[in-house]
């Protein structure tokens, strides 16, 4: 294994910290990871954001496709980079190799995809209302309008994405493409990972000449340094992926700073799937492989783990439940992203068991050391009703079939969920036209609509929403995933009555870019 | 003058409420305003919100053409109302009815504006990327997205724009535009003229047949009541224009919920004006004509009002100070809103005076009863840096000139300020150019940039920008002004894998509604 020399990066030093460290043991070896990881502090945060507020002007200016290859460098430096990293990035989370690779050509992929959306220029949403100096009783200005980057922004590395949703990850990707420096608290159960992607990003800023505060990245594990980061006074957003207490208690600082901030958290969701009667019958075996799959894949940790199945007590639903039980009771424990997920999974498996009305459906092998247990529990719609715990998320491969008496109690059950990241409805072409309340109702709490298929998986592209209500985000109106999650760190800024050559390029009359403009409207 | 009866408007219904009443005096006459108009509690708020979530569904599936037709009619019958509507209004506000006169054409155009956006259909987003089944390892599913409203909006009515930014106002005009239903709480400063206008759009709603819910207004002056009304778990979005502490008060609440929801809060802007020297010295006349019209317009109540100008101290400066007095000390008292903003106008122009190295530039004529006497005051940049109260906004017609030692000094100045609306640059346009980091400063916390005009005049279109940083607004990514606006009541939602003839129309392959749409990102 090698070795690698834990450190804050900040702008363009490597800073060792106060002596203070952190250390966990991997989930796979149970050995303490070496070395140990320095823990920052309130002085740490307080030089990353100086710098990066003193990059923010010079990265907001910076022709479009120098950002894009920015995101491109770091695209084929982690690629590179994946034969020495993804060996490091197993024994810290106990991700298999063959799931890391595929994380990391995603990673990469995403970083093209929002290089080649930065040229493209859609995002900039340009606007162009020309002058009207003969209007009465006052002349119109002109008056020209584009995006503009926020500032710095903090990303908080998740543990369950190590590389997609972490240092180089999505929401690293969407601000340095809106053109916000970044700060990343490096997740503690895989700093070595983030040090060395922080490490090679730090390198791609340097040789291309970009400002020192483009990039930084620290490491803790402490709640007080989190909540120094987020109230720091020149820090301008903040994107998380976690758990509700954590991401609640991030929003709740920002709310609370003198200037609010947003907060982006990608928090708890149960991604409801609803299956209906006639798909049911149809296809109950390929329906049950399926869903066991996809609440089991990844030990069931990823957000948009199908945790909660709806369908109409009968023989159907019996069949399903049978081919189901079949499925979990073959499949292997695995090994947890880290000890507290594992103790967690534990807890909430023994809770649910405790409840009168919840019954054990079927369990996977037993589980050694951090591994985990998959198990399938069923409930009825009164039970469900009546306990709120089983609408939340039990992060780990676990999920609950709740049988109802109709199509009816379905959609009032649906009433009762909170916000979700997804929806899934199983059904016959002829049943989804029958169900429109029941869309309507999820439509209104949830970011993703699904037919006929399951929700992990989730593609980057244009069209992705990840997002949902709260609890399953803490602002629905964006993305985490896609094109879109540009737009969480974009502020629009009108010019009026600017000389052209004064213009941002984007704005200017010749069009120098060569994006598409709303030109009066039209 | 007619008179009045004073209810809450829920849905369909009038409710004369619990007997409790509130009433003010007319800021012309100073005579109490009659009747006494009922004030909300829990009960009116639980009702208005259960009806408006019930309106949410139906109001999101009405097809765009009728959204669009309720707009144009509120438009229509506001116009129809306006001869016995503005004499009300004037006596409640105190504004002339030339202004009223303007003030209800632009707000006629405002929502005409929107219904013609609504059909555009540009603000839907609309996305398609299409499944690639062969794709390896796994196909790739069909993804289409879409902005979906929010659901029930409540809009707290301004009161300085008792039309534009009232009952049928811009935040009434967007949410409606996108698809969500409106609870208004009436400003207790014109309960009357909401009265009226609430009536109409009330008969509007159900003359086209549209859900009773679509529409609500509530009267009271508690602050209970508005945080009742913010608290509602039934409430998705609020937007409200006022002041730094009500303004900052309803986001409190609104981010302290279990779920908490958006706070579009437009509050304190002093839209600073950076005058540079060679401008000063060609054109001091008319740029201290412009100024002195600028900040006085409406009795300096606008919230583009520049309250704040900054020069470099020399012989263009004395003559530009010298005209401005003059101008100034022509001018009459006038009337404004009400007792309360009188008094706070008093009591901050009693402050600014006690300060040492603030002067008395120039003072109009001596006010009465609810009258203020335009004032322009001079301060230098060291005063003005140690002093912060002196960077807030004074509602009314007030300015205060900072003389400034350089062009590098206005630099240091504009750091130090907050948020704005608006910033002004004065300048040649050879001195623009050399204005490179002045002009990044203001942008990292204005929403709009303005060259050799005046900020007051906020022309309604596509382009326009009103929002910017704290305290200006609660949320710097969002515009309260212009079609941007719709975009505050709007998530995305996306449709995996769904049979055609189920998309929203918007999604559908035939594209039914003629829109723009991206089709796997081109």
């Amino acid at each position: 294994m090698v070795s690698i020399e834990s450190a804050h990066l900040i702008g363009r030093e490597r800073d060792r910290g106060a002596g203070e460290v952190f250390q966990y043991r991997s989930p796979v070896s149970g050995a303490l990871l070496e070395p140990a990881s320095p823990q920052a502090g309130a002085s740490e945060v307080d030089r990353a954001l100086a710098l990066a507020a003193a990059a923010a002007e010079e990265l907001a200016e910076l022709p479009l496709r120098r950002r894009a290859e920015l995101l491109e460098r770091i695209a084929a430096a982690l690629e590179a980079l994946a034969p020495e990293l993804l060996p490091l990035t197993h024994e810290e989370t106990g991700l298999p190799q063959a799931r890391l690779q595929g994380e990391c050509a995603r990673t990469a992929n995403q970083l093209r995809l929002f290089a080649a959306a930065v040229c493209e220029g859609a995002w900039l949403d340009a606007r162009i209302d020309p002058a009207q100096p003969q209007r009465a009783p006052v002349p119109k200005p002109d008056i020209r309008m584009l995006m503009h980057p926020v500032g710095p922004v903090a990303v908080f590395g998740a543990s369950n994405f190590p590389l997609a949703f972490s240092v180089a990850g999505g929401d690293t990707a969407a601000a340095l493409a809106a053109g916000c420096p970044v700060i990343v608290k490096a997740h503690p159960r895989h700093p070595r990972t983030s040090q060395r992607v922080g490490e090679m990003i730090q390198k791609v800023v340097a040789d291309l000449g970009l400002p020192p505060g483009t990039f930084s990245l620290i490491h803790g594990d402490r709640a007080e340094l989190s909540v120094a980061l987020v109230s720091h006074p020149l820090l301008k957003s903040v994107a998380f992926t976690g758990s509700l207490a954590v991401g609640r208690r991030l929003y709740d600082v920002a709310a609370a700073r003198s200037e609010p901030i947003p907060v982006f958290a990608e928090m708890a969701s149960v991604n409801p799937i609803f299956a209906l009667p006639q798909r049911l019958a149809e296809d109950y075996a390929s329906m049950a492989s399926g869903f066991v799959q996809s609440f089991t894949l990844g030990v069931g940790q990823f957000c948009t783990k199908p945790g909660l199945l709806f369908a109409v007590a009968g023989p159907a639903l019996q069949r399903f439940v049978a081919a189901a039980a079949a499925e979990v009771e073959k499949l292997p424990a695995a090994t947890m992203l880290h000890s507290d997920i594992k103790c967690s999974y534990d807890d909430g498996l023994q809770n649910f068991r405790r409840l009168a009305g919840v019954n054990v459906v079927a369990r996977g092998r037993e589980a050694t050391g951090c591994e985990a247990t998959p198990t399938l529990h069923a409930t009825n719609s009164a039970t469900f009703i009546a306990t709120p715990r089983l609408h939340e998320e039990l992060f780990g491969p676990y999920a609950l079939i709740v049988e109802c008496s109709s199509g009816e109690e379905m959609t009032t059950l649906a009433r009762h969920l909170q916000g979700q990241l997804t929806a899934s409805l199983h059904a016959t072409a002829g049943e989804l036209a029958g169900q429109h309340t029941l869309l309507s109702v999820l439509r209104a709490k949830t970011g993703r609509l699904i037919f006929n298929q399951f929700p992990t998986g989730v593609e980057v592209t244009h069209a992705m929403v990840h997002g949902g209500g709260y609890p399953s985000t803490t602002d629905s109106r964006f993305s985490a995933v896609g094109t879109l999650a540009i737009r969480r760190f974009l502020r629009p800024v009108c010019y009026q009555n600017f000389p052209d050559a004064l213009l941002p390029a984007a704005l200017q009359d010749s069009n120098p870019l060569g994006i598409r403009r709303r030109v009066d409207g039209a």
